[in-house]
This record gives C-alpha cells, sequence and structure tokens, in this order.
C-alpha cells in the first residue's frame, strides 16, 4: 500500500491504482469523485459494495428480494451499506471511513475478482476487512480483523449496522403506510434475524451474525440512532452502549456491540455473515405453531436452524481462509481461459482481468442493478442478457446454455420477444412488453455464440416453448427460425427492417410522436409502425443472419440455408440501394418515410450504429461503400475519448425523433459516447485490415488506457467500462456515466479477443486472425478452447497489421488459419505474413 | 414565546401546544418524535413543510409534477426542504434548525391554516421565516426577516437551498441512467431556474428567486455539497462563499448567497418565491430559437418573463403582508361556517379550527402525498375522496360540485369505479382498476351531502358521461342510479352484497387466497367472487340507499324511490337474517361461505366496521340488535386509545382474509385503532340517544384530547388526526401513524357537528338534533348555512343527552326540531326537552 500511495504522491488527479499481480485494483483515499464499487456473488446472492463499504445486498432479484436497504442519489451520497464503527474513548472511527468519516491514518480499498479488501489504520489500529461471497453460498462473509500494533493494550467497542430492505426493494421506497407496520426481528444470541412477513406468505428471511458472544445488539433503527441520528454518529455508538432494542414495525435494523481488548501486537478476527435463508414453502410452519409465530426474541428459535448452521459454515479463520482461496482459485481458473501477452500492459490488463470480470458481472446482472441502475426498474433485458453472453461463453458455458433457453421462453411465435423479464420469476414483464424489432437477432447471435465456443449443436434441438404457446412443441432452432422470419415479415416500404418501438438505440423512437411527458418515448407508438426503417436493423440481420444460415448448414437444413442466402442477399441490395447516403450509411427512414443520418438532415447526419453494423456483415467491403463509411466515422464521430453516436448533435426536441432528440447535446444517445457502439467500429475497422485504426479506436475507451491519464475527468471506476462517456458537445466531454452494467464489456471483450487479437472460435476449430497495430512484434495467447488448451505465439517480423496463411500446431505447419479441435496442451506459432 | 416555553418547562413530554387566539400550534422544540408538518396550498400548488423546514412543493400532482426533491423514511429523518443557513464566522445554524442542526438560543414553529411560522434566536440575531402558498398562486412565498438585537453591527451570509426534483417523483427516485443527464437550469440575476426538458415534450419550469441582489449562487449540487457534502455542511456554506456553479446534468439545485451586514436593532426582510409557471404548449417555442434553447446561463432570457413576473410580485414586503393576510382572512371565513362554543374547550378547538382545516387537505390531496404517503402511489381515491367531500362541502361547495363531477366521470355504466386517478390527468389508474364494491354507494353520500348543504339538485341534472361510454348521454343522476343498481346486481347467496376485492377494508380481501408476496393483496383475485359477502356494504347500502331515496323523491322521481325503498327493506331483511350473529352483527361471509366477525371464528370474532353502518342505518334499533351490537363494541374493541377493528387480532395469516391477517396484532387493520371507523360508533351511538357514551369515544382519538396527556406516546402531530394508533395488541399501543391524510377528519367532524351536536343540514333547512354528555348544561353554534348564518344556542337544564321539541326562530317559537331555510342573521333558541 505504501509504496502505491507513494507512487501517486503528487498527482492529485489519481485516486488508485492497478495491482496486476494481485488482479485488484487499489483505491489509496476514500474520497473518489464518484462510489467506485464491485460487486460481491456470483450466482444469486449479489452484494454491491463500494470502496467505502456501500451498497446493498440481495437474493436473484434486486427489486423482488432485497436484503438490505439503500438509498440511491443520496445526500450525502451513498448512504447505506454494511457499516462498522470502532470507538476508542472520545474517537469514533469506520475500518471502510465511511459512514464515520473520521480521516484515517492509512485507507485503501483493494478491489478483486468477487471480493474487496478494505485495510485501514488510525492510531495503533490496524483495521483489515474482507468481504465477499463464498462459492454457492446464500450469505456475504465479513471478516475484520483488528490488530494493535501499539505499544499499549488498547479497548475499544465495536458496533456494526446493516439496515433491513422490507423485501420489496419498490414498495419499500414507497409504501409506507403499510411498511412502517411490518417490521418484525427476532434475536438469538449473535444472530439477529429479519423476518418480517415471514410465516405469511414469506417462506424466507435474512440474518446478520457475528462468531461470537455479544455484549449487545439494536434491531430498531430510532433506537439505534437516536432522534436526531445520522449514520456518521448514531445514538448508541457515541454513548458507546447498544440498547438491546427490539424492532416492531419502523425500520427494523441489525448492530451488535462487540468490546474489544487488545494487547500489543495482539490481532482478533470477527467474522460477520450477512446470509438469507429461504425454507420450502410448506415447511415455514412446521417447526413453530402459528400463534407463536411473532414473538420477537427467543432463547433458541427452531425455525432459525438453518441461519444458525449457514452462519456457523464460518465460524472460524480457517473457513474463511478456505472460502476466499475457492473464490480466487475459481477466479484464477475462469481467467486463464483466455491470456494475452502482447506489448500493451494496459491491453493485457483488461483482457486478462477486467474485462472478462465485467462480462460477468453483466451476465449476472443484465442492466438490473449498479449504482446508476436503482434495481427496480430493469430486470434482464433481452437484448441486453443474449450480448453480454457472448462475453462468459467461454467461462461459463453451463450458464451461457441455461440463460439461452430462459431468454428464448420468453420469445412469442412470431418471433418478438418481451424485452425484459424479471430474474426472479423468468417472466416477462408486461408494463414493457415488446416490439423492439432488433430484439430478436440478438438471439441469434448469443446462439450462435454458445455453439462455436461449445461446439454442442445439440442445444438446437432443446425443448423450449414460446411464451405465447406455452403447451406447444418447439426447440431452440424454431425461436432461431423465428427470429430471423420475425425481420422478414417486418419489411418497410424500402424492403428495410422496420424499427418497432426502436432498435438497439432505444431512443431513437421513429413511431413516437409524442408531446407529452408523462408518455414513455419507448413504449409510445402513435404511429403504424409501417413505414419507419432501420438500416442498423438491416446489418444486423446480415451478420447475424449468415450465422443463421451457418447453424442451418451444419444442422444439414440446406432448404433452410438457401432460403436464409437469399434473403441476406435482399437485405445486402436492400441497404447499398436504399440504405446509402453517399458516403456512408443512412440511419434510417423516419415515419414519414424521410432519412434519417444523411447529408439531407440539417442535424444528426451520421450515426455510429449503421456504419458499424453494415460494415461489420461487409457490406460495401468491395466497392468502397465500406471504407468510405469508416472514414466518415474517424472524420465526424470520433474523439479523444471515443466515437460519438451522431452528428451533428440535436440542438432541439424532434417529436419524430423521440427522446433521442430529448437529450441535452453531448449527453447519452445524442451525441454521447457510447462505448458500446464504439467496439462494432473497431470490427468493422478489422475488416478493412485497418489494425491500427481499430486498436486506436480501443485505447480511447478502454478503461485501463484512460486510468492512465484521465481519472478525474472520467470520474467513474477506472478498472471497468461505463456505458457512456460525454461527447465533445457536452461541457463535461469526457465525463463517464453509467458505469458497470453495460454491454460495452462484452462487445469490447469480443472485438479486442476475436477480432483484434484475432482469435475467434468456429465449430471446426479457432480462428487465427488477428488485426493488430503495424508497430506490434507479435503477441502470445492462452486460450481453453474445449478440451484443449492453446499456446498460441504470433510473430510479425514485417510490421504488417493483418496476415495468417499457415499455422504452426504441434510443431507441424498447415496451410491457412483454423486451428482444429484438439485436447490437451497445443502449441501454436505463426508468423503473420502479406495475404 | 417565552411564555409557552415556560409553561413547558418540567413536562418533557411535551412538544408544543394550542395557540386558539392564533389559530396555530406551536411546536417549541425542533426534537419531536417525528416531523411534525403542514400544509402549504389550497388549490393546485402545494407544499408540505415540516416544523425544522423539511418537505417539498408540488403543482397538482406529487408523482407527475414534482417541484422538489424529497427522500422519505431517510437518514437522517426529514432530509430536503427549503433550507437557509447563516454563516456567522464560524458559526452556521439555521433559522429552521434543519439542516445545520445547530443548537439555537430560542426556536419555535407556528403551524397556522396554511402558513407556518419559524422563529428562532441565536445570540444577537433574531429570525422569523413565515412561509405560505398565497391564494391563487403557484408559488410558496418564504419571508425571512433577520434582526440584530444585540449592540454591535453584526455580518453574515445568507444561503439559501433547494433541490429540485426532475418532475416525475417516481422517474425521479429510479430512472437514474436517464436522469443524471437531463438536468439543466438557467441563472438569471437572482432568479434560478430549473427548465430541464422544457421545449422538449414540457411546457413548465421552476424557479427560485429573492428580492435583492445576489453576491452568488449554485445551481450544482455537487459544487454546493462538496465531495463529502451533507445538508448539515455544505462545502460553499462552510467556506462562506457560492461557486456560482450552472448545473450541467447530474441535480440541479438552487441556492442564493446573500451579504448581509446589520446595524444594531436594524432588520431584514428578504423575500424568497418558489414557483411554478406553465406555458401554453403552443407558445414554449415562441421566443427563442430552438438552437439557444439550451443556453445554461443568459442575462436576460425572453421565456423567463413570466417566472420574472410572478416573483416580482412579492417584491417587497407589504405585497407580503397583503398576501398573507388575504390567506388569513378567506380562512378566517371559511372557518365562521361552523363554530360552537360549548363546555369543552378541546371540542370547540377541533371543530373551530384544526378538523375543518385537515378535511380542507384531505380533500385537496386525498391519500396522495404526506409524510406516510410518498406521492407516487395514490392519487385520488374514489371512496376517499367522496368522503372527504362531506368534510368541505359547506365551506367550498364549488369546488366540491366540481370534484363530485370528476370523481362521477371515473365510474362506469355499471356503477363500478376506478378506485384512484390521478389528479394531473383525472384518469383512472388502470393498474388498479375497480371492483372494490363499496365504491359506488359513497358516491351517493358525497352527492346527497352536498345537495343537503346546498340545495342544489340541478347538479344531479348535470351532464357526466361514464368512463367506459365517453360519447354517452348521461346526467349525474344516472351515475347514482348506477351506484345503487351496482350493489343489487351483485348479491350473493344470503342476498347480502358482494364484497368483490374487499370493501371499505381495503385488507379483507375474501377473494385473495394468496400466496405469493408479490401479488398485490387487493387486486388479485383468485376466486370467483360469487360468495364472498360484506355486511358493512349492506348498512351502507341501507343508509346511503335511504340518501338516494330521499334524492328520488326530492325529483319526482316516485316510482324509482319506491323501488329503492322496496330494495332498502329487503337489504335491511337480509341483514337481520343473515348478517346477525346473536349479539352482534356479523362482518362478511368468506369465499367458502363461513362468517367472518362471529363468534363461531376463533378470531376475528367481532369487527367495528358492521356494527357502525348497520346502526348508522337504524338496523336492529328497534329490536335491541343495535344496543346489544354497541354494548358489545364498547366491551369488547373499546380501549382507552380509541376502538380498535376487531377482536381477537388475527394471529397467524389467513390465506382466506388476505392482507388484514398479515399485519402483525394490535397494527392497521389487524385490530389497530382506525380512527375512520370510529366516528361510525359514536353516530351510532346517537342514534340510540347515548350522547355521553358518543362523546366520550370522541375524546378518546380526538387531537385535541390526546394532546394533553398523549404526546409522547401518540408521537405524531397532535394537532390533526392519524389514520391509526397501535391496538391494544400491540407493544406501542397508543402511537399513531399515518397522520395527516386519512377519512378520519372529515367522519369525525361529520360525527361531532352533526350527530353530536347535531346540526344536521337538510334539504329544506337546519335539523337540530343534539346528543350529547348529559353533564352538558348546553352550548352554542354559528352556523352559515346558504344564505343566512345561523346564531343557535341550545340550553340543557334537565341534564338530557337528547330532545328537541320546538325551536325559537327570531323569537317565534315552531314545533319539531327544522330551521327552515331562511337568510340574513338568523337568531336561535332550543331548551332541550324529554322527548
Amino acid at each position: 500500500m505504501n509504496n502505491i500511495m507513494n507512487k501517486l504522491k503528487g498527482s492529485p488527479r489519481r485516486y488508485g491504482a492497478f495491482d496486476d499481480h494481485a488482479q485488484e485494483y487499489v483505491i489509496t483515499t476514500p474520497h473518489t469523485p464518484a462510489p467506485w464499487i464491485n460487486y460481491l456473488g456470483n450466482n444469486g446472492f449479489y452484494g454491491l459494495f463500494s470502496h467505502t463499504g456501500g451498497g446493498y445486498s440481495f437474493w436473484q432479484d434486486a427489486k423482488l428480494r432485497r436484503l438490505t436497504r439503500y438509498r440511491y442519489n443520496n445526500i450525502p451520497a451513498d448512504s447505506g451499506g454494511r457499516y462498522f464503527y470502532l470507538k476508542q474513548g472520545h474517537t469514533i472511527w469506520s475500518p471502510g471511513y465511511r459512514p464515520a468519516n473520521t480521516e484515517l491514518d492509512s485507507f485503501e480499498c483493494r478491489h478483486g475478482t468477487g471480493y474487496s479488501k478494505i485495510n485501514s489504520r488510525l492510531g495503533a489500529i490496524r483495521s483489515e476487512l474482507l468481504s465477499f461471497v463464498p462459492l454457492d453460498t446464500r450469505a456475504e462473509v465479513h471478516r475484520l480483523r483488528l490488530s494493535n500494533e501499539g505499544e499499549q493494550p488498547q479497548s475499544m467497542q465495536l458496533f456494526s449496522f446493516v439496515e433491513w430492505c422490507l423485501w420489496n426493494a419498490d414498495e419499500d421506497a414507497s409504501n409506507f403506510q403499510r411498511n412502517l407496520s411490518v417490521g418484525e426481528v427476532t434475536v438469538d444470541g449473535s444472530l439477529l434475524v429479519h423476518h418480517s412477513e415471514y410465516r405469511e406468505r414469506r417462506d424466507h428471511y435474512a440474518f446478520f451474525s457475528v462468531n461470537q458472544a455479544i455484549s449487545g445488539f439494536d434491531t430498531d433503527r430510532d433506537a439505534f440512532l437516536g432522534p436526531q441520528g445520522t449514520l456518521a454518529c448514531p445514538d448508541v455508538v457515541c454513548r458507546g452502549q447498544s440498547r438491546n432494542s427490539v424492532a416492531d414495525g419502523w425500520s427494523p435494523i441489525a448492530s451488535h456491540q462487540l468490546d474489544i481488548e487488545l494487547a500489543p501486537g495482539e490481532s482478533r478476527d470477527l467474522i460477520f455473515v450477512l446470509g438469507y435463508i429461504e425454507v420450502a414453502a410448506a415447511d415455514k410452519w412446521a417447526d413453530n405453531p402459528p400463534s407463536a409465530s411473532r414473538q420477537s426474541t427467543s432463547a433458541a428459535v427452531p425455525y432459525l436452524a438453518p441461519a444458525h448452521a449457514l452462519a456457523h459454515r464460518f465460524a472460524d479463520n480457517d473457513a474463511v481462509e478456505r472460502h476466499v482461496n475457492a473464490l480466487k482459485h475459481y477466479w484464477q481458473q475462469q481467467l486463464q481461459g483466455f491470456h494475452v501477452a502482447s506489448p500493451e500492459p494496459l491491453l493485457d490488463r483488461m483482457v486478462n482481468i477486467w474485462n472478462p470480470y465485467q462480462n460477468m458481472v453483466t451476465f449476472n446482472l443484465s442492466r438490473s442493478a449498479s449504482y446508476f441502475e436503482s434495481g427496480i426498474g430493469r430486470g434482464m433485458g433481452f437484448r441486453d442478457s443474449n450480448q453480454d453472453l457472448i462475453g462468459v461463453v467461454h467461462l461459463e458455458p453451463t450458464r451461457a446454455r441455461q440463460r439461452i433457453l430462459d431468454l428464448a421462453a420468453t420469445q412469442k411465435r412470431d418471433g418478438s420477444a418481451y424485452h425484459q423479464y424479471q430474474p426472479l420469476t423468468k417472466q416477462g414483464n408486461s408494463d414493457i412488453g415488446g416490439n423492439f424489432n432488433d430484439d430478436p437477432m440478438w438471439l441469434v447471435f448469443a446462439v450462435s455464440g454458445y455453439v462455436r465456443e461449445t461446439g454442442d449443436l445439440s442445444i438446437l434441438a432443446a425443448p423450449v416453448a414460446f411464451d405465447d404457446q406455452p403447451d406447444g412443441d418447439a426447440a431452440l432452432f424454431d425461436h432461431l427460425s423465428a427470429s430471423f422470419q420475425h425481420v422478414l415479415n417486418k419489411l418497410g416500404p424500402h424492403q428495410l427492417p422496420l424499427i418497432g418501438r426502436a432498435d438497439w438505440n432505444d431512443c431513437l423512437n421513429l413511431n413516437c410522436f409524442s408531446d407529452d411527458p408523462d408518455q414513455s418515448f419507448q413504449i409510445t407508438e402513435n404511429r403504424q409502425g409501417d413505414v419507419a426503417e432501420s438500416v442498423m436493423i438491416a446489418g444486423q440481420f446480415v451478420l447475424f443472419g449468415r450465422e443463421y444460415q451457418t447453424l442451418c448448414e451444419q444442422t444439414g437444413r440446406t432448404q433452410a440455408a438457401a432460403a436464409a442466402a437469399d434473403a441476406i442477399a435482399g437485405m445486402v441490395r436492400a441497404v447499398e440501394t436504399h440504405g446509402w447516403d453517399g458516403d456512408w450509411f443512412l440511419r434510417a427512414y423516419d415515419a414519414l418515410g424521410r432519412p434519417v443520418g444523411s447529408r439531407s438532415n440539417q442535424e444528426g447526419q451520421i450515426f455510429i450504429e449503421s456504419q458499424g453494423f453494415c460494415v461489420m456483415a461487409d457490406i460495401g467491403l468491395h466497392n468502397g461503400k465500406a471504407r468510405s463509411a469508416l472514414d466518415a466515422v474517424a472524420d465526424r464521430l470520433a474523439t479523444a475519448h471515443g466515437i460519438v453516436v451522431q452528428q451533428p448533435a440535436y440542438s432541439r426536441y424532434y417529436p419524430e425523433y423521440g427522446e433521442i432528440s430529448s437529450y441535452p447535446p453531448g449527453y447519452k444517445e445524442n451525441a454521447g459516447i457510447f462505448c458500446h457502439a464504439n467496439p462494432w467500429i473497431m470490427i468493422a475497422e478489422t475488416r478493412l485490415g485497418r489494425g491500427t485504426k481499430a486498436f486506436d479506436y480501443y485505447t480511447r475507451i478502454a478503461p485501463a488506457y484512460r486510468e492512465q491519464n484521465d481519472q478525474q475527468l472520467h470520474r467513474q471506476e477506472p478498472y471497468i467500462y461505463a456505458q457512456m462517456i460525454a461527447g465533445k458537445d457536452a461541457k463535461r466531454h469526457g465525463e463517464a456515466k453509467n458505469s458497470w452494467l453495460t454491454g460495452t464489456a462484452s462487445w469490447n471483450y469480443y472485438a479486442v479477443t476475436q477480432f483484434i487479437l484475432g482469435i475467434r472460435p468456429e465449430l471446426d476449430g479457432l480462428r487465427i486472425d488477428p488485426c493488430i497495430p503495424a508497430s506490434w512484434a507479435g503477441f502470445s495467447v492462452i486460450r481453453r478452447f474445449r478440451d484443449a488448451t492453446y499456446h498460441i505465439e504470433i510473430s510479425n517480423p514485417d510490421g504488417l497489421e493483418q496476415g495468417v496463411r499457415r499455422i504452426c500446431v504441434d510443431g507441424q505447419w498447415r496451410e491457412g488459419n483454423l486451428i482444429p479441435v484438439l485436447s490437451g496442451e497445443v502449441q501454436v506459432k505463426i508468423i503473420m505474413q502479406a495475404l
């Protein structure tokens, strides 16, 4: 820590640094521009965890099963978390700085893969907090290690604090006339249990425990905080004595008191467990007669046995070490799936650690819960989750397979899909519905990616009923056909795909002519919808349609494959004929049939999406259109901080375009830098063989690169991607927003691994087709692929950007650039050559 | 102030006292058990205002047009408001105590009718803050008067602070991925304007101004608060210098800086205006070309003219005095509508000031926005608003008439009604829908009350289309018939009314057998609904049906009147036959046809609602059933803190009863004291002539009575009713919840004025039928009624509870107890006599 802090001295614009060896990001001050967070948990139990211990926990669904309360956009910011207070005489401090806010003698927070550590010191006391969700465990473990580094004995009181959420986070923040009357708790030794509504309709409860006898507790917020209470100085902490309060309505909390004496040199480990217990619905009454169910304190309550058992799994430090090591081992294994050593250590850092880590978080959470997503608005997105999957299929193929089947189950027979579904119920959200016409084809992308990675063609035969034909007899392949056909069934006047409510650009709402702020831009459709077309969907159809065609071929569906080829060719013609503006691809036709993203527009003349998708689909690759389009992107959309969505920004509201024109210029879809769409241009550049350019774009938004120079400007976490960076029309150009949960992660990973580094899984092997900066002398990749691990050495003696004519596999040279499917350790050597 | 504080010394359980002369409640400490609030505004522009200046403002609709941000159930509590900071050297304090929280040398908050005053002093500086919404004005005025009472000159910086809400309060608290990018402001001199989304779909903006040149401003929250900012010590305030920040996304605020010098004895008035401007949609672009619309600072921006004009209306203190006096005059006039002088000063205080005041607030806001209603959940309730109307029809007959027509417009042809509607749009909320089978008859109650008060039978012919027949030809009377018929069309196996989703007791959900916490108890119907019946609706049908019958008669609809009489007689028979349990009225039959509220039940044997409604409807009055039922209420349900809903409380969840059994015993519908239902028993007691008993019940829940002894136990505002007081099964028995917005207000007022004091408006005059404690020697009432003001003196020399055989009107004795409709000042004398 001291090393890193010393390095940072005199550079006030930095708040931390990477520790590549530990695979951690080290935040060296509590005073970051925003909460810099991490995610704990990987499969069901999740916690958001900021660098000062803020955040909250939930089981499966951030809306329906929120365990602890968190207040978004609060003053002070980032209020609420798993908090600790140490009281030594008149000094009160928090090991994580918040909430006591006492300045510390030293502080660092280390965010790692699925765990975080906050190390701090004040006076003689060193504190080390380790927080993680053990694998396959419905609990967070927080081990607080306190050490006396001084020469005098030290005595102190330690207070813990979490505030319970009354389960449904939306109701919890609005339905006070009910909520403030239902809170119930049980105290059983060191186990503080929140069981509001348990044994009514609920079969679950939560608990907060510590592995030692306590000297006091509180479960009533008012009693703990006092009448004027703030989290910075709760009344109980100030007086140094718990009130042993038992909550009865109002706001239940959990707070332990531990009185601690430390001899010089002594350390003490306190292991806190924040857990969630679900019993079989039929069993919830089994051990306790109804009339006693509301008893609030009890020496030994039978239904708490599972909670005691779960807490007991972490009764000692050996158990904690064992579990945290298992978690680290899991991640080591995961990250070995793709490992690069390139001339660019920052690239390596992204590809080897942080990008796949973020991919897994987006796969787990879709867009449901971050510091910008409140967890009550959106569940799992159809479009989102299909894309997220591309970034993790090589790490978690089994879970990816299940996710594909879950997503497909929300699709209807006509190919349309619920735009979102709740992770707890797996039911589509009917208040949003569907009719986002790009949605269906993303399923093709995900399935193709899964098959290419795993070779598991059997998934196509897996039975998945359509949402509107629950008893129907359908296989996954039928869903792909429905997706493909959905586009063809909805073609507009130019034979381009109708856009519906919106395509990937949610804010380009061409059928919503809204003059009422209470209308949702995205679900209001004032026009028939049979005119407005999307060139982006056209490109998407060609790109993913080819993957569909390949799947048809690979499963012997030759007739379907031929029909698909014809349809794709037709779409290419439509784009070349009606989707070309002269120097770049049009974006769309609006509901009146007028071009969008055209020189003929006053504003919004050129958009990123159609350039990206059409060139990724190789449209115009051989007639100069692709090159012209990408040159226009470079000329008109690229900035030092990434490529903006469109130009010129809309300076006023256009009812015919919708939400996109409602944002101030430079923000979000109105000419902000959407990091999600940038890799489309990177990939497109690789289709032209321009590796230097592709990589240049990569570095403009890649966190590790921005971390070096722009921490203060960027403001959000510099170890992961944000959805958006403010564009050049914005006053805050370069400032990031909406960090963590974004398709940016998987798309950048996909672009850099499969198109820049060029290691592409195919059904029959690994295609090796790097498209790199000419300056690179080479690079090496270790790639796990099915049953083999390929050690690939690529050298580039001639300073090329692209070119693999043959490869050497285990000492044997072969023509072409496909490494066959093998097993075991495989050595591959490649020398790039001009084609 | 000092007098009152002295009186309170040594009685720590009191936080304030009534000032009847000023018609104010005086809170003498900032440290009340909960925020004790007032409402500013009476017709469109509303503000919630706590005793320390917390709260928020909105235009018409607390969900859709929220002007300032407020965070419910926050830590610290009551965070957000129109805040002021004074910085004198190193001392920072707030005139309203919050948010600086510096202890003051003196403090009082006076809540009056539509205005509040916070008077405080620290050192030499006295501060008087007067806050109100002037009549017919879309703005709050906050006059801050600062006086130097010392002998030295005093210099200080004053900072104001409000935080803008991004209009839709629901979105504002959840949709951060959008909201944090859209904030826009304009600064024009002392006018700080929030215009996010203005000129897109919105035609409105808000502003915060002060009537003097400022020495600085801030509009960006981060700039004002600083990176670690709390409301208690914003960075700008601590450094004593604004940053002149211009918000660009994130969180726009408004803060002025004023540098103030006060000579000894000098006072300064600073007049802040928090206003809302709506322009015609067509005009929103008129004065400013689109491309310049997003300019954030400007010396003189044409579209701000209306804001300047509105602010300028309060440019000097004379204007403020004029407007606050007009507001006080309005309320004086209003409160003169009914004025009592009785042997009970606490009764007088309630009837003459606080109860009608609360009635007006509930009429204005229904259940939409209080410190327990977040403003995003419920709009105007159909059942609620019809009841609220009874409490204000004598004060605001014109607005009552409009409200009736608005409510009727949400009714469907079959008599059913949307349970709620949004006040801004007046559209029914389709996510809740209808099928609460008591809803329709409340319209009859409201209309009858309106006609009895005003004599305006013409309202019955007013055209009001049904919601599902928008082009249909219907008059209000058709709605009453539809309501009446709706009950008759939905009779169950015992010829009692089917309950539907629920009746008035929202939590008695007899057709919702729910085992899933994500189901709404109230809108989930798992059963057919053709079995479960409500005896309460039966009583309601008889009671209000007679009013319907009377309206038929008064409009010459003799056939309809006769049919109604038959139907009512049939319902009385059904209740007597199938709705009687032996000693009291049953509450209901459940979906399996089993009695609810019967001795045969293990828990929930007797309910308040059916006893109240059946006896109010005179069912069993002459055969002893009524008396038996009320004696059972006294025996089983009455407590020192009011009458509980039912007994014994449900100790477990009964799927067949729904939400009622999901509350812990003693809270809310599960045997809490619902103050709304208590007056039904009071009225019922008057039907038996038991005035002493009726009044006894009145005093148990009436705020002025509870204020005397139970402030600390009660915890909520002691000048207005709360919805619920914890029942005898609760640990916190006697503690109130859900203060302010409750039908409790109008029902208690109705009970005490029309049944205990016994002054009942009828079409042909005022019926005088007091039912009072035998101990009263008499009382007098001044009652405005149509074109007359009646000065009514009632003496009770024989210590009766009831009995008016003749009355003396302007010196002329007449038989009977009806004062005819007269005009001018009318003197009435009555001597109570045994009948």
